[in-house]
C-alpha cells in the first residue's frame, strides 16, 4: 500500500468524518429559541405549507442538494455498496463546499434495483435543492438519471456529465491552440460506459445560440468489442441511442482500426489500450484524452512519442487534468442560484464553455484550469445561471409568439 | 398574526435556512484532495468494505443522525407535509448540534404510508449513527419504531420518548419535593396518543437497577372518550397494549371522574379540558403535568387556585417547562458515544434520573432544569453512556453463566 492511501486512512481516522452540520446562528437566549423553534416557527412552516415555493426563501432547501449514490460503481472500486462508499461522498461534499459555498449532504441508498433508487429519491426529494447522482452502475444510472427529470428539482449524474462538460471544455481549448474547429474534427470515443455515452452526445449537440454550437460531424464510439454500428446485435439500449450521434457510415472494427486518421482520442475506457503504432496511425497533430484512472489508455510519454499534440489525463501528475471537479461545483451553484428545474443541454455547454474560456491563453500543457482553481466555479456558476434565463426568455418568447398566432 | 410569528418568519428570510454544511479541514493543496477524495480515499473504502464498524473511525457515521418526519402530526399544525415541516426539523437540527454536537440532517419523507418509510429509513441508514422520528402521525409511527428495532443503530421516536424521559425527570423531582414516593402515586394521564402511552409505559417500567426503579402502582389512561379498560370495544392496537400497564382495577368514568383522588395529572391532550373544580377533587398537594400547547389543559394560577402543589407546562413563560429538548440530545449523544444499537429502557430512566439530580435544590418552581441548560446534555450524555455499558456487562455475565452451567 502506497503512502498516500496510508495517509488517507490516517486522515480519515483523525477527522472522524470531513464533514459537520454548523448551525448559521447561535441559540443563546429564549427568544432565539421560540424564533428558531416551538412556537413561532409554526408560521414559517404554514407559509410553506400555503405556498411551497416559500421553502426556497425560509430553509436550506434554497443551497441544498444530496449526493445520491448506492456504491454500486464507486472510482476504480466498483460494487463496494452503499456504506462503503461513504468517504467518496464525503470527500464529494466537501469540493461542493469549498469551490462553490453549494451545502451537499451525502445519501448512500442499500439498494441496488432503479426502480428502489427512483422511489427513495422521490421521496427524500423535499429537503433537497438538487440532486447528484454518483458512483450507481449502468444501465440502473440511465434510467435513474431519465426518470427523475420530472422530479422538479435538477438530477444531474455526474459521472455522465461532468465527465462529458470538461472533456468538451479541454476539446475546445486543445481546437483553438492547433488552430482548428471542433465540429470539423474527427473524434474516436473509446468505453460506451456512462461517461462516454454522455461525451459523444454532448458532442453532437446544437446550441440555440450558434456561438456554443459544437456539433462534432466525424464522431465513432466504441467499446470493448469494437465500434458500435447498426450491424451489431450486442446493443444495449444506451448503445442503441448513440446511434443517432455517431457512426452514421457504419464503419465496422476494433479501436486500432477506427483511430486511424482521427484526429481526437477520449478515452473512458482501461489502461493501456493503446500503442505509440496507434498514434502515429492518427491524423496530424492529434490530441489524445486518456482518462482512464489509475492507469491512463496510453501514458503521456508513449503518446507524444508517437506523434501527439496535446494529451490530457484524469491524473494530477501530468499537464490537463481533465477532472470533474472543474464542472460540478459551479454547475450546481448556477442551477440552484437560478432555480433551476432540470439541467439542460444549454447550461451544460454553457458551464463547458465557461470552463473553457477562464483559460486565458490556452497552451499544449494548459487546455483545462487547475483543479484547485477556486475562482473558476463561479465563473461556471454565472454562464449556467445566464444559460437558465436564456431558455426562460426563449420560452416567453416562443409563448408571445404562439399566442399572438393564436390572436390572429 | 402576534409578533413572535412574524420574527421568526423575518429571521427565517434573512437565514435562508438554519444550518449549514461545514468542512472540517481546509482543502489546500493536490495533497489535501489525493487524501481527502481521489486516489487516496479508496482505501478508507477499503476498509469498510471489509469491516463496516470501521465505518464509525472513517465516516460522520460515529456522530450523524437523521431526522427523520413526514410532516403528518407537526406540533401544533397536523398534517402539512413534508416539506412544509422543514424549518421544524431544521430546529430540531440547531438543537442537537447546540446541546451535544450532534450533526443532526433533517431528512423528510414524502410519503404517509407506515410500511414506505420503514424501507426508506432502511435505505438511507449507512450514513447514519441514529433515526430520531419526529412528528409522523400515530398509528404509524409506533409501527415504523418498533419494526425499525432491528436496523443496528438507535431508533428513537422522540414524541414518545423524549417527552416519556423528561416527564418521569419532573415527577422524581416533584415526588421529592413533596416528600411523597413515586411508586406510591396515583396518577392520571389524559390523552393516550404517542406522548401518553409512551409515558404510562415508562412510568411503569421496573428497572434492573432497584435505584432506577419507578413502577407507578396505580396508573389510569384516558383518551377524549374517557379511562381505557378492557371493557372498551373501540381500543386501537397501541391502546389495548396500555391494558397491561394501567387501569387493573378497570375504573370507567371520563377524566372529571377519574381525576378525583389522583395524586398527579398528566396532561399530553388538549387545552382547558380540566377546571379548578378538578384540581380541587383531587389528592392533597396533587402534581399537574398540563402539557398541551400552546394552552395548557389548566392555566397554572387556576391549578394552583385549586390546590395544586406543583404545576409543569409545556411553555417557557411559566416555571417548570416540560421540554423534550432536555433529553433528546443528550440521548443520542450517549448513544453515540457507546456506539449503542437501540436505545433501551434503562437507557431512558438513566436519562431521566439524569435530568432529575442535575437539579441540585428541587423545589416547587424548579422540578425540571432551564431547557437552555448548556451543561445538562452532557449528564444525561454520561447516564446514557453507562447504561448502555452496565447492560452489556450484565449480558456478559449471564452469557458467562449459563456458559459455566452448559458446562457444568
Amino acid at each position: 500500500m502506497s503512502d498516500i492511501y496510508k495517509e488517507s486512512v490516517k486522515l480519515h481516522e483523525e477527522l472522524k468524518g470531513k464533514i459537520d452540520i454548523a448551525n448559521k446562528m447561535e441559540v443563546s437566549s429564549k427568544e432565539d429559541l421560540s424564533k428558531l423553534y416551538s412556537p413561532g416557527v409554526a408560521e414559517p412552516c404554514l407559509e410553506i405549507q400555503r405556498n411551497p415555493e416559500r421553502a426556497y426563501d425560509l430553509t436550506i432547501k434554497n443551497n441544498t442538494i444530496a449526493v445520491v449514490t448506492n456504491g454500486t460503481a464507486v472510482l476504480g472500486l466498483g460494487n463496494i455498496g452503499a456504506l462503503a462508499s461513504l468517504p467518496v461522498m464525503e470527500g464529494k461534499a466537501m469540493l461542493f463546499k469549498k469551490f462553490a459555498n453549494v451545502n451537499a449532504f451525502p445519501i448512500c441508498l442499500d439498494c441496488e434495483d432503479a426502480d428502489d433508487i427512483i422511489e427513495t429519491v422521490r421521496r427524500i426529494a423535499p429537503v433537497f435543492g438538487g440532486i447528484n447522482l454518483e458512483d450507481i452502475k449502468a444501465p440502473e444510472s440511465f434510467k435513474v438519471e431519465e426518470e427523475l427529470q420530472d422530479l422538479g428539482i435538477p438530477v444531474f449524474h455526474d459521472d455522465q456529465h461532468g465527465t462529458a462538460i470538461v472533456t468538451l471544455a479541454a476539446l475546445i481549448n486543445a481546437a483553438k491552440v492547433l488552430g482548428k474547429q471542433v465540429n470539423e474534427l474527427k473524434v474516436v470515443i473509446n468505453g460506451a460506459g456512462a461517461a462516454g455515452i454522455a461525451i459523444a452526445k454532448l458532442l453532437r449537440c446544437f446550441h440555440i445560440d450558434s456561438e456554443l454550437c459544437v456539433s462534432v460531424k466525424q464522431l465513432i464510439v466504441s467499446d470493448s468489442k469494437g465500434a458500435i454500428h447498426r450491424y451489431r446485435h450486442d446493443l444495449n439500449k444506451s448503445k442503441t441511442e448513440l446511434l443517432k450521434y455517431s457512426n452514421f457510415q457504419d464503419i465496422d472494427g476494433d479501436i486500432h482500426d477506427i483511430i486511424k486518421d482521427a484526429d481526437v482520442f477520449i478515452g473512458v475506457s482501461k489502461g493501456g489500450v493503446l500503442s505509440r503504432e496507434d498514434i502515429e496511425n492518427m491524423a496530424d497533430d492529434p490530441i489524445i484524452f486518456a482518462m482512464a484512472n489509475p492507469e491512463p489508455e496510453i501514458m503521456p510519454e508513449e503518446a507524444f512519442a508517437g506523434g501527439a499534440a496535446i494529451v490530457g489525463t484524469g491524473r494530477s501528475d501530468f499537464p490537463n487534468q481533465i477532472n470533474n471537479v472543474l464542472a460540478f461545483p459551479g454547475i450546481f451553484r448556477g442551477a440552484l442560484n437560478a432555480r433551476a428545474k432540470v439541467i439542460s443541454t444549454e447550461m451544460k455547454l454553457a458551464a463547458a464553455y465557461a470552463i473553457a474560456t477562464s483559460v486565458e491563453n490556452p497552451t499544449r500543457d494548459m487546455v483545462i484550469p487547475s483543479a484547485l482553481d477556486t475562482s473558476l466555479a463561479h465563473k461556471v456558476a454565472d454562464a449556467v445561471e445566464q444559460a437558465v434565463y436564456h431558455e426562460q426568455q426563449l420560452e416567453e418568447e416562443i409563448k408571445a409568439e404562439e399566442a399572438k398566432l393564436n390572436d390572429d
